[in-house]
């Protein structure tokens, strides 16, 4: 695990002046990576680092000779860090490299994004205690938390090819569903149709099969973070989860902000990652000192909706939550990584790994409507006199995600947004 | 679904002479394609069609102009059909371009295969109705089809990397496991370690997210079959599987034949597809006629096993099973494409979608240990005195596949062998 460094010195400035104004996503201290290109060109996507509200074009500062961001991932934590510092320099204020390096610069507002790597494998971790206890409950009100959740790092597999990048429109989804009276199943458009707050967390240098990544070195493969919303159906995945766990219910669409915050950018934001007294010990192969000193993630996040009526209105995104991932998440990213792996299981540059959803331990803080909601019983007076107790046709769901702390600059990790269109006529 | 034509007649010859032996996996009408290289040759894998003991550098022949398998599984049906048509007819006895083939071609014994597409993603499913209810019957005595099974093409999502093709040797897995009567799990080698007899199915063209394959549209987004073992640690899945899957006790490695038996050249063996009486029928978005009266797969599926002291001793492989697809499976290739999609999930050329374990009606057919032993209470005795609950070190397991019937040239799937080695010290 990196410690804060020159990059991370709270007096830096840059010549991009926007990127030195109080509550940017992107100062200096961030440096994400994403993958941009002008807008409408249709040219190749390259790789970008976001700074203010501009994007540098890293193949373009001679830094890099790659517009492939998975090779970009796959390259040794020194480099990485090499890399981090050159970047860092070119942009500081006072740099000679400022002159040249302004025409590799364009606005964000000129560009568009996409997914920010080929994701060869995506897993779906399921890390908020507190979300895995408050459904639980909702499902079995005797057992909320299932005996293994306090050992095994639960997780799945899910569906890579239809991630897509903020901004991403879907349909809302048809399947099977069945009312608890029901005697057959009936076919149609999901009513339960929910959002789940996320952290995705990108691998860096992959493993061999056969050769685990121990949970002491697996800090060294974690590239980044983005925001993620794993979109649920409820309903389809009451009736199809059991017994091999949720498959159309959620591989319908997967969104993730565009950009990638590096694990080094966030060394300022790690905190202490303490079990409950009386929680089980993580067994051997789940357990290390840093993990326990520095293994949590101080971020806090948020989510946002906008229906169709407040965007016709011109009325801004309300604010539904607002909570921690420290606070959320009973595993930290390198105990995801070495339980992933300890089977000899292989991940390679660019998997992608989320967090599952991530609600604070106080009801107002849940990652989901199905949590806000009661399972929809209590359904959320908007300010506008609307109610929700799932999201409706045209509904757009905005998470954020930033860090703060006394004597560290604020990094953002920007914004994963998505629509819900109609279903198939 | 195509229908046989000229390439499936009886009386065809090719003028490589080991494709007409009686027996022969790859006789002309049969025309796979896997991806080869000159053994040791460290060259780029290139496309191949299976001939006899012979492969066919496609590219070589002129009728294609990739080596990349993707692409060719991209091509339309009418695409598709065109080139089985041109291959069959070089190949045929007499053809003008045996001459010029002939240099195109090369003894298997001279090859290594790899994986015969880049698969993006991996969906297994669970269609043998038989492995359902006898494993469902071993947890849940009273109740061992669960209420979704009849109406849902139940499946999840698998890992993509830990793919491997025949002869891939994988250590035996570690991990969480925990016994009944145990306070708390511990960690250690997977002591119930099992194969999966399945069928392996891969997509041709794919679909735009959000609109959804018919069912009656669903064969033509068939490229092929091969066979699939999905390698599975029962006690590590017992511990882990609740309540998002099977997640480490699979995807530890799973191990495909290297050639991929096109949907046509199965044409003379497709069967009808009749529900027992009694049994719901299938939603609509899962009916077409087509289905019913030709939706199954008229496959033998045999499992061999050879011991590491069968081995030492120059024992042959001891068949362990003998059965058929279309008595094991409840539901069609079509019907899962068409359930995979219903929702507006993507699919890709070169997914891989599982047909689940392949278990037939009688208990000497099941797909896996966990059945033919009864979950380890009735081990097996080999004819070397040796017993089996589950898999032991240095034990290879070989899958085999074929289809036989009056009036047509038998044609063979091949085979998928893989081999556990210890774990990790």
């Amino acid at each position: 695990m990196t410690t804060p460094n020159a990059t991370h010195d709270p007096q830096l400035r840059s010549w991009v002046a926007s990127a030195n104004q109080a509550g940017c996503d992107f100062p200096i201290q961030n440096l994400p990576f994403g993958r941009y290109r002008p807008a409408g060109s249709g040219e190749p996507f390259r790789i970008g680092v976001a700074i203010g509200d501009q994007v540098l074009d890293l193949k373009a500062t001679g830094l890099v000779h790659t517009d492939d961001m998975n090779v970009l991932m796959s390259k040794s934590p020194a480099e990485r860090q090499a890399l981090r510092a050159a970047i860092s320099a070119g942009l500081a204020e006072g740099s000679g490299q400022a002159a040249a390096w302004a025409k590799a610069v364009v606005a964000q507002s000129a560009v568009e994004m996409t997914v920010p790597c080929r994701i060869g494998d995506y897993t779906d971790f399921y890390t908020g205690i507190h979300h895995a206890r408050t459904v639980g409950s909702l499902f079995r009100p005797d057992a909320p938390l299932l005996p293994n959740y306090q050992w095994v790092p639960i997780g799945y597999h899910g569906r890579a090819s239809s991630i897509g990048v903020s901004g991403q429109r879907f349909r809302r989804p048809q399947g099977q569903t069945k009312a608890a009276d029901a005697a057959a199943p009936s076919f149609g458009p999901s009513k339960r149709l929910d959002y789940e707050l996320e952290l995705g967390f990108f691998v860096a240098q992959g493993n061999a099969l056969g050769e685990p990544i121990a949970v002491a070195e697996a800090e060294a493969h974690l590239f980044g973070v983005t925001l993620l919303n794993d979109w649920s159906a409820r309903d389809i995945q009451a009736w199809e989860y059991q017994p091999l766990g949720p498959f159309l219910s959620k591989n319908f669409a997967t969104t993730l902000s565009p950009w990638i915050v590096t694990a080094e950018a966030l060394a300022p934001f790690r905190a202490p990652f303490e079990r409950p007294a009386g929680d089980p010990q993580p067994l051997p192969y789940l357990d290390a000192p840093g993990n326990r000193e520095r293994g949590a993630l101080d971020i806090v996040l948020e989510t946002w909706l906008q229906t169709a009526s407040m965007r016709e209105a011109g009325e801004a995104p309300v604010r539904l939550t607002h909570g921690n991932a420290r606070e959320a998440a009973y595993w930290t990213p390198a105990q995801l990584i070495a339980h992933h792996t300890v089977n000899g299981c292989n991940l390679q540059p660019g998997d992608l790994l989320g967090s599952g959803t991530l609600s604070g331990p106080k009801p107002a803080e849940a990652g989901s409507l199905l949590e806000l909601t009661l399972s929809g019983k209590q359904p959320l007076t908007l300010p506008n006199g609307e109610r929700r107790s799932f999201l409706e046709d045209g509904d757009t769901l905005i998470l954020r995600g930033y860090c703060e702390r006394e004597g560290a600059v604020r990094i953002g990790l920007g914004e994963v947004s998505g629509t819900v269109e109609p279903a198939r006529g």
